[in-house]
């Protein structure tokens, strides 16, 4: 075989792996037991790699909240230090086989939503859902209410959600059916949401039996409509990784940023990351007080959801959100389209009703991107510089990894003998 | 004014009243508590009035399993003989103020829906959503199973519906955000029934201190995912009879049918029936064991979501059921935009998000029906000759009530000095 053959061949591998990985939600569980190599001193950030000192504001101040959170110090100015110190290891959620939604910030006691691909038999961790913590007038009063609210998700929902009792719970159908219901699964999680309330509140009903914690857990499920989406964040994880490390392949297995570098991973190329700057999001503000000024660049590991296919890469499902974008059905459309263009096969089971049913595109090969000049689309929340989500909207992935990890592709491979 | 004038004036003021009316489910209350003129050997059906020896099958069959259930006969025998003997007052819901789905069986322990309409304060009513009750090999199991299920709506589910305890439920934004979410509100409920439980759930877990009356109730909601119809039919009784009776108004003000006819009223017509022959429905049957000679004719009053403007008006939401009639979402735009052919207006609430945001084309006008020969499309559920669902599908009003009822508008306010 020649090298566009072979390279052929290991796509259509990576697409036969995404394609037939089955993530089922088994599990909810601590950063500390289940994340391999997390220590006590370990807090996780969303994105590529980034050193303290160069991260974005929400990232700055969730790590130094989470130092507070797990009692290894005081107050802020110790955290700092700490970090400082060099006795804190700050590493990507991805390195530790997490994904974190914004800033991403996990530490060792985060509840963690536990997938297994049934597939293949790996797993893939993701923080709950956290929900808004209080206003954005007093940085400490939203800081008090932050750690408040991490503490009601490790001990009151996390061990509420009742996965193991319904014996775990199949992602892949609830995306489906969500993208049936105006979700496309990265923006719009109302559906998604609604269906994992209905599928667990019998079950949470059956096993907790203290009253007060089931009415909380229950109101803040029947209320969270971006509850799922850290489900199919974990879900798409578990899929995309499933693909990686195929010799030969240029399918992307991880699409991520921090607020400053927008970073991929791609399957042939192992666990090296690629990088280009993070982008402005273009989107609408929640309140007329804020404005492109206040907003962090693209952030989050959720762009896992485009490098499975969903979010973006399907937005025709969720026309509703043409809104924060002033776009229109057609445009929608005409974007699902686009990533056909860039993709290398479809996922027959996620569908878009109004477009006749067309089937998601997945896959994302870096040859065409770079080919055509057309990146992938991502929808996003917008982060605030001094933290909290603040808006949502759109954005593309920067040219520039896909191009610098095309050349390292081509330095590996081109080589006689290579792989 | 002359009388093309006069018509038109009336048609805005029933247009707006559609478009003004608030309903809002507030309760669930037996029907001999709530519908004015009940009485205890009163059975209420779907559909115009219909003579017990001409109803269909399942009719026949609901009547008698009604008196049974309400006591007044130990058997179907003696059911039939009290009906012969003029001991039972039938009549269609909808002169109690109701509506009911399929053969619309409603007797004086029926748990209602009460909706009122916060504009105009009137009041309208519809049973609970019963669910499928056993299979069909056996009348007697299917009757028993139905009768238990309308005593566990009536002990159990009806009392549990905390719909007080959150000061009642707008129904306008749950259709919205149903529209929004893949629903067109007749055929499609899955994502209006998880708004309602969404809505009502944390406040059931407050009022209800039984827990085995509640996580029976809540197990329900999150399974029965056409729920939220009983809700929708309440509240666009609610609001079409706020049209009602307005003179030289030519707006339709009820569509329903009773497996034999289907009848209209015209709202300057006042109470006046005009019926057609119910046609056959196209769609899918849920098993193969079932085909067109199993199959009752259109039933039911849930064409009230037509002549509010839902459903078949809006099916381009819901493109998923294009499935159940070999459809596509190109032929349900084109439907939905014919049916702006045969309506006065729009309700700006409710919108198409994959038209871009297209408003409901609400309140049908006789004359544009006799002129265009497009009646209403209505999508339906199957019912069996025999009793029980057994698919769902499409299909039309007959041209003949519209032709019948322009007759007779015209003999009434040709006239000179009518109305």
């Amino acid at each position: 075989m020649n090298l566009p053959e072979r390279i052929h061949e290991a796509n259509l591998n990576a697409l036969d792996a995404m394609r037939q990985a089955n993530p089922v939600w088994v599990d909810v569980r601590p950063a500390l037991e289940v994340l391999p190599g997390m220590s006590k001193n370990t807090v996780l950030h969303a994105g590529p790699p980034i050193a303290w000192e160069d991260m974005c504001g929400p990232q700055k101040m969730g790590v130094q909240q989470a130092l507070i959170y797990e009692g290894l110090v005081d107050d802020e100015e110790a955290a700092a230090a700490m970090i400082r110190a060099g006795e804190v290891v700050l590493a990507p959620c991805h390195e530790y086989q997490a994904v974190g939604g914004m800033a991403g910030i996990t530490s060792a006691s985060s509840p963690m939503v536990v997938v297994r691909n049934e597939q293949h038999g790996n797993y893939a961790y993701s923080q709950l859902f956290q929900g808004p913590a209080g206003g954005l007038q007093d940085r400490d009063a939203y800081n008090v209410e932050a750690r408040k609210q991490w503490r009601w998700l490790d001990s009151v929902l996390g061990p509420t959600l009742a996965v193991k009792e319904v014996g775990g719970l199949p992602v892949k159908p609830i995306i489906a059916r969500a993208l049936e219901m105006g979700d496309e699964c990265h923006n719009r999680n109302s559906a998604g949401s609604s269906l994992i309330l209905n599928a667990l509140v019998e079950a949470m009903f059956k096993t907790c039996r203290d009253r007060e914690t089931l009415r909380q857990s229950i109101a803040y499920l029947s209320w969270a409509d971006q509850f799922s989406l850290c489900v199919s964040m974990a879900a798409a994880k578990a899929t995309t990784d499933a693909a990686k490390n195929i010799p030969y392949s240029t399918v992307v297995t991880t699409m991520a940023r921090n607020g400053v570098d927008f970073g991929i991973k791609v399957s042939g190329l192992g666990e090296q990351w690629f990088t280009g700057p993070a982008q402005r999001v273009e989107g609408l503000y929640f309140s007329s007080d804020w404005g492109d000024d206040d907003a962090v660049p693209d952030m989050g590991d959720s762009a896992i959801m485009e490098t499975y296919g969903i979010g973006g890469h399907v937005q025709a499902a969720a026309p509703a959100l043409q809104q924060f974008v002033s776009g229109s059905f057609s445009r929608a459309v005409a974007l699902t389209r686009e990533m056909g263009q860039i993709t290398v096969g479809t996922m027959d089971e996620y569908r878009i009703p109004n477009m006749d049913f067309a089937t998601a595109p997945i896959a994302t090969d870096i040859r065409k991107v770079v080919q055509t000049g057309v990146t992938p689309v991502i929808d996003t929340a917008i982060a605030h510089k001094k933290g909290g989500v603040i808006g949502a909207g759109q954005t593309r992935a920067p040219q520039q990894c896909f191009s610098e990890a095309l050349r390292a592709f081509a330095a590996k491979y081109r080589t006689p003998g290579a792989a």
